[in-house]
């Protein structure tokens, strides 16, 4: 198993107003009121339907440009060695996005929505419906997290953008 | 850009006590009690440091007995058509499956989750932390999910297991 490799296809484009990842910010959290938008290749358009009815969807994504993969990082929220598991850094083994985004609306093929933390150009693999039964989980332990107060963490997280550190 | 092919390398396996897709509970919510390990190999273990101080995670995989892909999929909650984006189905272009699993513990290169709704076999790709500040949103809207009562969700959720429908 360990040596098959799996082979997928972008289904579409991600648009943003990110081009440097040092100005990017790190989670849809940090980027309110940056809209982005995910343009679903033609071929693919027809698998949107139903969608427009979910308030958040998740946008599963490949970090094209990010370096070397490690495992060990040091995460933008806390200068302290972590692996890399335990952390959303993009240098990771397989180099897989996953931003939970609000959706505002969907024109044809293109996704509008806020929140936007991913490069201009980033190739999309997948989007799925975020649900509140699935996916919202009122979690007692964050790890490290739960090191990093509010304001260290809005204030690194939103990096260059404008809006950052608004939470 | 919509030629180009990304390829990821499996960073371990799931084990599960499911063999046969059509008895798989399709979410964690709808396997309560059913565990399940994710065996990341050796040479990827370091990069689990710090990760068992969460309470949840991501894992993600790829469904390698998923059908044909298609665009227009009938879910398993609910017997009318829908477009494969607003679905969690896994015949989906590109078969990447996404869980939030509670962690139970992690021993050496094993991590030991509840909620088990994957195939035993399946190659994980990613395993991220879950954060209640990145990842936990109380949506308004949940599109069709919306109109599947909870009763009718559990009863076709868990499927063949043995603990289906114990929300």
């Amino acid at each position: 198993m360990s040596e098959d490799f799996i082979t997928y296809k972008p289904i579409g484009v991600i648009r943003s107003e990110h081009c440097v990842p040092e100005d990017t910010p790190i989670q849809p959290v940090y980027a309110k009121g940056c809209e982005g938008r995910a343009e679903i290749f033609s071929e693919y358009a027809e698998g949107l339907r139903n969608l427009s009815g979910f308030s958040y969807v998740y946008l599963i994504y490949h970090f094209d440009r990010a370096g070397e993969a490690k495992l060990i990082v040091k995460p933008f929220l806390q200068n302290v060695e972590k692996g890399v598991f335990a952390t959303r850094a993009p240098n990771r083994p397989n180099a897989i996005g996953l931003s939970v985004v609000e959706l505002l609306r969907i024109e044809g093929n293109v996704l509008y929505f806020d929140g936007a933390d991913i490069l201009d150009g980033t190739p999309l693999l997948d989007i799925k419906p975020y649900t509140l039964k699935f996916d919202c989980f009122e979690t007692r332990h964050n790890g490290w997290q739960d090191e990093v107060d509010e304001e260290t963490a809005g204030r690194l997280g939103g990096r260059g953008y404008r809006g950052g550190g608004v939470l």
